[in-house]
C-alpha cells in the first residue's frame, strides 16, 4: 500500500488561489507570485494553466495583463481543488508495494474511509475561509 | 506546507501485525514474513524491533524461536500504531516549503483538522478488525 500523499501541485494551487483571493482588485503576474511564494516559475505556470482550465483562474492577456480569480473566492471549495489537482487520491497503492493482501485487504477499506474523512473536512472550506485574516496574510506577502 | 504522507515503516508495521494476527498459534520468523510480503529483511528487522519496544510484538529467542503478537489483536488500535510509527504526523511542514503564510495560515488549521479526522477513523479499528477475513488473507500469504 502507499499512503496519503498530496502533491506539490496541490500545495502550489492552493497558495496561488489564496494569493489571488488576497488581491481581488488587481491582476497578479506569474513573476510576482513566484517571487512572493518562492515557487519556480515553470512549476507555477503549469499550475496556473491547469487552474485556468478548471475555471478557477482567469488570465488577461497583453501589456499590464496578469491573472485573477475566475470566480469568487467564497465559491472555490478547497476539497474540490484538492481532488482536481491530485492525480491519485487513493492513498492505498497496493500494487506498487506488491502487497499480497491487495483485493481482500480490510486495511485498504479503513484507509479509504480515513481519506474520505480527511477530504470531507476540506470540503467544508472555501478559499475565502482560508483568507479571512486578509490583513495579516497581505502583510506577509508584500 | 507538506502534505500527509505516512511512511513505509508504518505500512510494514501494520502488515507485520496483520501477519502475526493471522497466525496466532505459532511463532513467525523474520524470513517467513519478509518472503511472504516481499519486504527487505533489514527494513523488517528494524520495524519488528520497534514494535517489540512498543509491546506489540513478543520475541522468543533460540532454536525454533520467532515472533508473535505481544497482546491480543483486538487490543491493538490501528490509529495508535500509526501514531507510534510515524515520526511526523504533521502533514503541514510549512518550514520545509518556505511558505510565507506559516504562522498565520488558516490552511494549516484546515489541514490539521483533516488529519485529525483521518486519524480518528483509524482509531476505530483494531488489528483484529483488519484480519476478520482470516481465511481469505491466510490463503494469500501461504
Amino acid at each position: 500500500m502507499h499512503w496519503m500523499n498530496l502533491n506539490k501541485q496541490t500545495d502550489i494551487s492552493l497558495r496561488v488561489l489564496m494569493h489571488l483571493a488576497l488581491n481581488p482588485d488587481e491582476l497578479s503576474t506569474i513573476s510576482e507570485i513566484a517571487d512572493a511564494h518562492n515557487i519556480s516559475r515553470n512549476h507555477l505556470m503549469k499550475v496556473v494553466h491547469q487552474l485556468a482550465k478548471l475555471g478557477y483562474v482567469k488570465s488577461v492577456q497583453g501589456r499590464g495583463g496578469g491573472i485573477r480569480l475566475g470566480c469568487p473566492a467564497s465559491t472555490i471549495n478547497v476539497g474540490k481543488v484538492v481532488r482536481a489537482t491530485e492525480t491519485t487520491l487513493n492513498i492505498v497503492d497496493c500494487v506498487a508495494f506488491d502487497c499480497l493482501f491487495t483485493n481482500k485487504c480490510t486495511l485498504k477499506t479503513a484507509l479509504n474511509q480515513a481519506t474520505d474523512a480527511f477530504m470531507s473536512v476540506l470540503d467544508d472550506y472555501t478559499i475565502a475561509d482560508l483568507t479571512k485574516n486578509r490583513r495579516q496574510l497581505l502583510k506577509l506577502i508584500s
